[in-house]
Formats: structure tokens, sequence, C-alpha cells
């Protein structure tokens, strides 16, 4: 028997179609500034730093603590519940991934030529306000999931529960439901009486995406200890510094948390991630000084850029959501990396005129500005 | 609208009934010589240290490179191949999980029904032999797809291709096929010669799981590299000491490797395991003492207990699989536990009268022969 194989047969249709999400771009030349991917400009506290440093020994043999123990232990005194309410991902991404696996039927073909009723449409939807995280429908995509995109209003806040009732766009039924909040690119916050009231309305899961929530005047959290069906997630990559290190977490009631078990890598967070995150937990006031820097820099930067002309999304994290003046938001997007500075830029409908600036040092926002002043001039 | 949501009806009945990995246990007192889950007894080198240490500084706020270029770089020049040929994983076991998701089409429930002809049931397939990597029908479980477990030869050997088809037990249609070579846990080898003949007979992606193949005579790289539909899976946490920060790669047609690239998280490796493996490659004489010193005991090893009465499968990894005298595997883990050694049982068909036992230190294998044979003498 002899086969010729041709590769792209060996992968599934479903994957060779799929569009896969695109992080932020990675410079390879040195000197930029990268205002781009919503890092943190602060270090990680030097407690942080010492106990990582600390833990690179003979135990980097050892295969971490799969569960995470410690870290659970510890944040689970840190917001009033149960470790068992908490499971840690690889970065909050990889437990979003599995929310789908977990929760949401594949659609079978049979629906192209049907038309079932909501209900049963539900337990296959994956649900999202747009414009929001661009992860969500690359998720429902990967896995075969119907998408449900709903727009927010036109100003990018949250449609409150009449309103959703009212427009009938949101399906009471998704088996899963991202809302991204404070959200993300436009940095709107969402009233936890509205997400509250949004949660009630929704049968399946709602998870209430909380990367940017420590930036935030108020959180949702306790949605996630009340309801069955709510879960938050939070990430140290933000707030607490620690992209390079990938921790994240769900925050939910303990049957659904051990089914997110159930389909976890063994041993999915890196021991020196845990490490670094239990010393983070030891130390939050060196952070919230950071988050407090980065809320007053923010702001500061809204004033000047509404005096600049610019439209700013008044925002409740630590970036910005702006319409530049006179030329398209694209074109300032090349402008400012000619200069040396990146933010973000997304070709999608809703966003297109905007950009996405992430907040910086004060030197490394004064030097933005210098260059938007620039280029204004030069308009 | 008022609903009652019982948590369990929020869960795919898939993942309900699934009963997923179980991991090695991990003692929570110390004291015990952990011989359980086949962690290398050496640390990481010297160099390796230094350069994780010098990496815990500022950059642990930024997110690690999403494709580990310069790892990618490195490994593609120390196996003659390009990057392109290259997937780095959160170990090697997240890699093993989203092949499922690239190459198996989940199971219709028609199947229950129907009877399809093997090339039609072929695209729904997990096949692996047995006993091997336990984890692998758990993924298939996780994924709704079919399992096609495959027996070795009485003795744990591989079946070559002729008996494959003679027994007509191979599906040569399945999607994706594991093979762990050495296998796991009964630490067999394979031929390269053996593996290619199977690899030619199958038509679905074949995946080579390599995770011991740094201790074993030979391994079946370059099969990678010859065939797209071969995949050859490597692990840092093995021969190279770097359990704790999550580290493992694919080798495969670039074709293959791109399509695993869409559904990988987008910053699936932490930062400091990617400095971790980078120094490992520049390091390796420091490795091969290392593997040639656990070699060397496991042959000890291996005649001591052959002496005292014990059978062991003959290995070519960094651990033995034995059948102990007198008494059931069971108890012998249980008596070796209660003496503060922890070695591998598995409550499975195939494998239950079997020990798998990691090699460890020249002490540790010291005192661990000793406990056997303080036990021997209380029968």
């Amino acid at each position: 028997m002899r086969i010729r194989r041709t590769p792209s047969k060996l992968i599934r249709p479903l994957i060779r179609k799929l569009h896969p999400y695109e992080p932020g771009e990675q410079p390879k030349e040195s000197g930029f500034i990268k205002l781009n991917t919503n890092e943190n400009p602060f270090p990680p506290s030097p407690h942080v730093l010492e106990c990582v440093k600390a833990a690179v020994d003979d135990r980097l043999r050892l295969y971490p603590n799969p569960t995470a123990d410690r870290l659970r232990e510890k944040l689970a005194k840190y917001h009033g519940c149960s470790p068992d309410n908490i499971i840690i991902g690889n970065g909050s991404d990889e437990l979003l991934e599995m929310a789908v696996r977990v929760f949401v039927e594949p659609a079978p073909q049979s629906f192209e030529t049907l038309s079932p009723p909501p209900e049963v449409l539900g337990r296959h939807t994956v649900q999202y306000f747009l414009p929001s995280y661009s992860l969500y429908p690359v998720l429902a995509d990967m896995y075969g999931a119907l998408k449900k995109p709903v727009d927010l209003n036109p100003d990018f806040s949250f449609p409150n529960s009449a309103e959703l009732k009212r427009r009938k766009h949101w399906n009471f039924y998704a088996a899963l439901s991202y809302i991204t909040t404070p959200n993300a690119p436009t940095g709107t916050p969402a009233k936890t009486s509205t997400l509250e009231s949004i949660c009630k309305l929704t049968k399946g899961i709602v998870i209430l995406d909380e990367a940017y929530a420590d930036f935030a005047p108020e959180n949702a959290l306790q949605l996630a200890l009340k309801y069955p069906h709510v879960i938050v997630s939070r990430t140290f990559s933000k707030a607490f510094s620690l992209c390079f290190l990938r921790v994240g977490y769900f925050v939910g009631h303990p049957e659904i948390i051990k089914a997110m078990h159930k389909v976890r890598d063994s041993y999915n967070v890196n021991g020196l991630g845990q490490v670094a995150a239990e010393a983070t937990l030891e130390d939050l006031e060196y952070y919230r000084k950071n988050i407090n820097t980065i809320i007053a820099i923010r702001e500061q930067v809204t004033h000047t850029l509404n005096v600049l002309g610019f439209k700013v999304v008044p925002s409740a994290t630590n970036f910005i959501f702006v319409k530049p003046p006179g030329r398209p938001a694209q074109e300032w997007y090349l402008m400012l990396k000619l200069r040396k500075i990146l933010v973000r830029w997304f070709d999608q409908p809703t966003v297109r005129d905007y950009l996405r600036i992430t907040i910086g040092t004060p030197e490394q926002m004064e030097i933005f500005l210098q260059a938007v002043r620039d280029i204004l001039n030069n308009l």
C-alpha cells in the first residue's frame, strides 16, 4: 500500500478555514515605545523579583503543583471565597478557550438548512458584544460553535437588560456569553448592576472577563459567587505586571470550576509563574500605587488629547481608545510608528476610526504627546 | 423571567462524563523519595540557572515572544531543519491535546447505530497502543472522538507492520495515531525501521511521542522531516530537567505545524521557560553526562532487581517497569510508600501487575534497593 498524502487534507476543514487571533505586533528592532499590547509600564515589585529569583534552583527539574494549590488558597483569601471556586490558567486566555470546550456544543451541519428555535441554537452559541476582545469569535470558530455578536450602544456603553430585551438581539439561551468588563478595546466600564441584570436574563454561562478590572471604579466579582452560571476571569498580566509568566484565573461555582479542571492540562501553570503570583498577593500595596499612578496619567493624557482635538472614549482601564483628528486612524498609526511609537489599530468595521493606546510611564506619554503635536503641526 | 440553574446542566454531557487524566501523586508531607513521575534527579545546568536568574527583571511585565522564535531557531539548528518545522508548547502535553483539535473530527451520534467503513470511522479516530501514555484516551474522550487501542505484543514490544496487518487491529485510516517511543509506562524501545513501516502503512497523522528518546539508543526524528503525516513530539521535562517551566515541542511538516499554530494560545509558552530551554541547548554536554549516568544507574538497578526476583522489562528510558515477586504490585506500592518511597502503580488491566520506577540518584536508588530487600525479608 503506497499512499500519497497532501498535508492540507490531513487537517480538519474547520481548522483549514480558521482565521487565527492576531496578537499585537512585537517590533524586531529595538527603540520602540510599545503602547500596543496593554502591558503595565512598571516592573513587578522587588519582593516578587526576589521570590522568583530565589526559586530558580534544583526545583526546576520537578513538576509544578498541578492545581496551583498555594496560589488558589491565597486568592481565595483575597476574594473571600474557597479554593474550590478557583482555577488557575496559563494566562486567562487558556481558560477562555477551555470554556468553549466545557460549555458549548459544536453546531451540526444540519443547522445550515434548518432554522432551530433560540433554545436549541443557544446550546451551540458563543455570544459577545461588538466591539470587544477579538479572541472570542476565533474561539467560537475553532470549535465550530455559532457566533452571536451583539452591538454595544453607539457610544460603546453597555446596553442594559431592558434595551437588550427591546432590541431582541441577545440570545438568552446562549451556552456561553463573554462580556469584557471594563470593555476592550474601548475601555468602557460597565456598572455591576447592569451586568447583574444581563446575567439574570441569561440562561447559559456568562464569563465576565475582568482583565482590566483593577483599573476600574468597581468590579463584579461577587456575581461569580452569587450565581452558579457566572464566572469572573482575572489575570496577573495587566495590573500585576506578569505577562511574561502567564498566570490568569477564573472564579465561579465549585461544580463549574470542577468541570473546567477536567479539561485542564495536568501541569498547565509553570512553577515560577505560581511563585510570582503568590508573591504578588503579598505585596498589593506596591501594585495599588502603580494602578493609581496609571489612572492619574490616563486622566492627564485624556485631557491633553481632548484639547488637541481627539475624541477620547472615557476609560476605566490602562489604555485609551481615541478617534484622532484630521487623518484616518490607520494613517495616524503609521505616522506614530515612523516616530518609533507603537499603538494598536484594528482593521474592523466599528473600530476602524480609532486607535488603542496603552498608558505608559509619564516619560513615555510625554514622548507620545510630543509626537502627536509634531504630527498635528505637519498635517 | 426567573430561571433556576442547575450547575451540572450548564456543562456539556461529554465533559460531565469525562474521566480526567490523573497525574502522579504529589506528597503533601516532605521526606519522600519521588520515583513516581519520571523527573530527572539532576538539576538544570549552572548555566541554565544563571540565564534564568538573569532574566528575572523588568521584562516580566512584557508578553513573551508569542512564537518562541529564538528557541525555534536554536532547535532548528539542533535538528537540522527549519524553524517552520517546529511549534513550541506549554509542555508537550499541550501540543498532544491540540493535535486532536486539529486533526480529528468528533464522532457523530449516528455512529452508534450505523457501522461505517474504516475509512469513514478513521476521520473520527484516535489510535494508540496499549499500554502506553494514559493521557491519549482522555484526549479522545474530551473531543468526542472514537478510541482505537491496539495491544502491544505480550512482552510489551511493538508489533511490526506485518503483524499489524495480520492482526487486522490497526486502523490504517485513523486521523491521529499516537505512538510513545520508547514506550511509557513500559520503557520499551522501538526500532526506527519498525516505526517507519507503521508510518508508511498509516494514512492519517502519526505522532511519535519521544518524551524519553534521549535515553534510548536511537530516535525517529528524521521520520518527521521525511513524511508529511509524521510528527515527532519532544520535551524539555525529562532529559533536560525542566518540568517546572513547561516546554515541549513538535517537529513536522511546515503545513501541518502551521495548522497547529492556528489553534495555539497566542502566548502559550512562558518567557522564562523560553530562556531556560534556549540556555539548555547551549549546554548539551552537561545533559549528555547526566543522561549517561542515569542509563548506567538504570542498568545496575535492573541487574540487582533481576537478581532479587523481579521481572524487569528492558528499558530505554529514565524509568523501569517491573513485576515484583511474592505480593501483588499494589501491595508493593503501598509497602514502599510506608517506607517513604513513591513509585507509580496503574490500576489498569494489562499493567496492574507492574510498578513503574523512575531512576533517581545513586543515593536514592540505594535507599530504594534497601527498602526492597527489607520488604523481601519480611514477606
